[in-house]
């Protein structure tokens, strides 16, 4: 029941990158407009934007001890992923367990629970993403698991899913669809500069994409 | 039953600059302590303080199409107001659209729902008052109406009525009876001030008020 | 019913500023994983840590009449604690209020209910942990009561208790045990040091702390 | 401020009880899905089905004073709404009120707030749609307003609009527009009676209503 | 740290069950509008109307360890009153432990979480106030405390205080305080009798309570 | 991306009738305290207990028109489950749809959103797990997908898993650990029915279980 996998697949680390730099709307829109974490889920700093390899733990509520475990299992580059087994507000991360895994290359924490010590956080530049803050410590009594299938905050990630998190809240990818979200996103991209230029200089959605007939089809009146 | 209205009557420019200035709390209390939106509404970053006439609309739930409906019946120093047939916390705006509010003149958004690229909308200086941040997009498929009468985050509010919105949340002034709202806030923060120094030397509000009397007769006992 | 209690006992002054150094985090830890206030109750603006004993208001909702009785009883050094008789997210608190209570000597207040002008208290530097910021405003026709025991956001508490509040939320001490928990608070800040650093050199929590074995026995599997 | 509005128009007694008869969902649908009241606000027991004239009440929080000015304005058949000027949750209304309610032909009460007494009004036959279900007590010190215009749950209401309730909840219907929604009220149940018989013989609404087409024109896939 | 208090001092039977039969608004207006449990703790079915001693338990989140240790506390006619130490929903409580509580002579169960076999429960008759109906199991591993102070649903609750509970929801009651509230609820209920005569005969509570000159006096406006 | 998925696997008929009649606390432990979906989807009338086959259905916000793509899909003796795309509680079924789905074998629906007619669902017995109750209407314009994956309420369902419900909630089971499940549900059954005969003759868990050594190995203190 209680498992650690190891040796998960993660997608290729450009590809990687290029999707934290695209961005949590531009990639969800790229991707089928699927794969957002519900809105609860905020950063406790604002202006991080990171993308990496999901490093899952299922946790009991109140209970940070597969924390530890899993800090072993990250590689370079990797994201933290917790979902607590039922829902829970507690501390389970702080400035200690940042420090490892920190110190193993983690880019950050996505938690459906709470995190402490945000203000050491904040100042070492580890960025989470959480649905409280909470100092309500836990204990280390109860096993879960790593790297096994969880959903977390509204949505199913598994070990080496792309996590992009950023200001507006946090998207997954799964890891065989990424290289085809990243070509589509980077497509999207081109494509907004463009009409940014035209609605910066005063033109109307309404024109640039040609909406009026079908608001007139589908019977908008005017008054 | 899916109508834009056209030609919106308008408080005087200078009554809603001055109303922005007076701020949400000294406005509401001005109006007699009424107009305030709930308070689940929430700048997306702090320091902003408008007011503007009121262009609102109501927008099926995940659906923004209305929203480029809107931009067109913006006039200089709007305000765009949405409130959601049912509730929803969709990101129904985001720098795109904002680009496009601003170049019309638009001084900011209220919205009981979600929005996004809140990094982007902060750094261009665009003010938004909204339920959630998220990513999550929306479609173009269903009509909704503008500058119709909404209930939005708990208030009525009409087209033309003057938004104000500061770091304490979002106050509706009926247009009508905004110039008197005016009288009376800056009525309001002319007395405030005297009161200001009196508390900061050290005198109490119990005396300053003359309290004391109706507390011991109202039953207050001091043990 | 309605009492203001006089003559509060009061902690040792060295003893409230050295938990205010420690953290809501660490004193939380150091009495036993007890006391924090639930982690709705957020900061107004962020990096303020402070702690002092606690001034007690049960107050109706939505009428903030004994905030100015309260403010008579604040000696130097004192935190202000609002509790509602029912839920109620008013804003019961502004800048006039913090100006009286500044010119006492206080140095916060918590409250499970809303505040407003958070402009000017930030400003200011007045800290407050509040339910909610709103402008709606309040009454002042209903006593309370000043100094009695009262629950806030979750936690029994005592006029005079210490008060501890920082970015991570709000704990409350017993008065008489405030320098014990101290005791504990420094020695696990002690202890913490020498694990931040075998930590950040990479060494595991699972080493550090011995985990494999118990882990093994509770059954966990690696696969 | 506080006003108590005397002589309020009211709807066609046949026409309000006819849409009670309707109910609240084919109401809602015959006005063009609007009007529903927020969902959180629920009958206290079930089986009620009623419609009558708005009495609206604007009553501070924790205060139920209004709630005797509003009982003298009833006529037979009329119905209370009360909407708290913020959130609150106090039992504002038990079995004395609604004995007195009964005794003026009130059929029920729609409140964003809460009652009490409720088995006792549960064998009084007296219907209540409410936000909780609290004894938690309330004053009269505090004006409020009867039969002006407020915003209950998330819809805006007048006296005299006419409210239907059943336990799919609480819809309004503007007074003047009540003749023309019971015609279309009438006409969708007279529809739904032949799609019923066709549903229940294992007809497919696919078929019914020959959706196949346009399901396949936006490109939806049977694999 | 976790104890069992035992020889809990109890308040008379006969009173007990005389607040019992007056019921939670009752009992709460007599002792001057204090004690509900806030309103999210609601029967699990409806009819139960109960009092007894409170049994308190301090449980941690998802651990239900110290409902055994409860239980040998209990005596003839008491209540358990679970608080977990952070908010959790879990099921702690199910037909198995209420099957063992019932054979100690156990009145019921106040829990701000969950509980779970609610058909078996409603069966057997024994009565439940819970913030959540949950299947959610929970572990053994963490001890508490049984008969110490606690906090539950916003209620500061001791071993030994009456607990009152009925479909109002549920109210606390000091037990050095139970013989002059059950006094004051007594001469309450003979009041409320003769008002609801009059009330049912169409005399308004405005005549009743003689509130019109006040009303007038505060200002309020017929128009 | 948007499909339907024919040709689903379901488990046996015998053990989800099986697994029926277990029940949902019975099976969450039997399969090791997982699949629980989260406890505020609840029956909208009590006494239902069902089991079946997952047709899975993700929609947008208040749109419904999958759920008639859907019933094509249904077997005899399946239950639909629908997740929106966005939180959402909409009415998206009513006694038409349910007309439909039980003239095709549907033995109930879960959902996370919200349902009307709730009246005549009951009469018509046809049983519902949802979110909300709310008459507010859908629309019928954009696409979603019938027998894909989804979360519902937290879990992770798909086409052919054996859905569990009853009063206590609903838990879903993969299908191929269904009859894996159904074994442990019912060993546990038969070894509860023993342990409720000692307890309802006063014998305490702390016995039965051995409790006694661990909780004062753990440092359990009676005074």
């Amino acid at each position: 029941m209680a498992v650690v996998v190891q040796n998960v697949a993660r997608a290729e680390a450009a590809v990687i990158d290029a999707l934290g730099r695209a961005g949590v709307a531009t990639v969800h829109e790229a991707q089928g407009r699927k794969g957002c974490l519900q809105s609860y889920v905020r950063p406790i700093w604002t202006g991080a934007q990171i993308a990496g390899s999901a490093v899952t733990i299922s946790a009991p509520p109140g209970d940070n001890w597969m924390l530890h475990v899993a800090i072993e299992q990250l590689a370079e580059g990797d994201i933290l992923v917790l979902a607590p087994t039922s829902p829970c507000d507690n501390g389970y991360f702080g400035d200690l367990l940042a420090t490892s895994a920190m110190a193993r290359g983690c880019r950050g924490l996505v938690i459906d629970a709470g995190v402490r010590d945000v203000k050491d956080l904040t100042v070492m530049g580890f960025p989470v993403w959480s649905k409280a803050i909470s100092a309500q410590g836990t204990v280390k009594e109860t096993l879960g698991s790593v790297n096994v299938p969880i959903v977390c905050a509204g949505q199913a990630i598994e070990a080496g899913d792309v996590i992009v998190a950023d200001d507006d809240g946090v998207v997954v990818v799964r890891r065989d669809e990424a290289a085809a979200v990243l070509e589509k996103a980077e497509a999207r991209l081109a494509a907004e500069e463009a009409k940014r230029q035209r609605l910066a200089a005063g033109e109307l959605g309404l024109d640039i994409y040609d909406m009026r007939p079908r608001l007139a089809e589908k019977g908008l009146k005017y008054i």
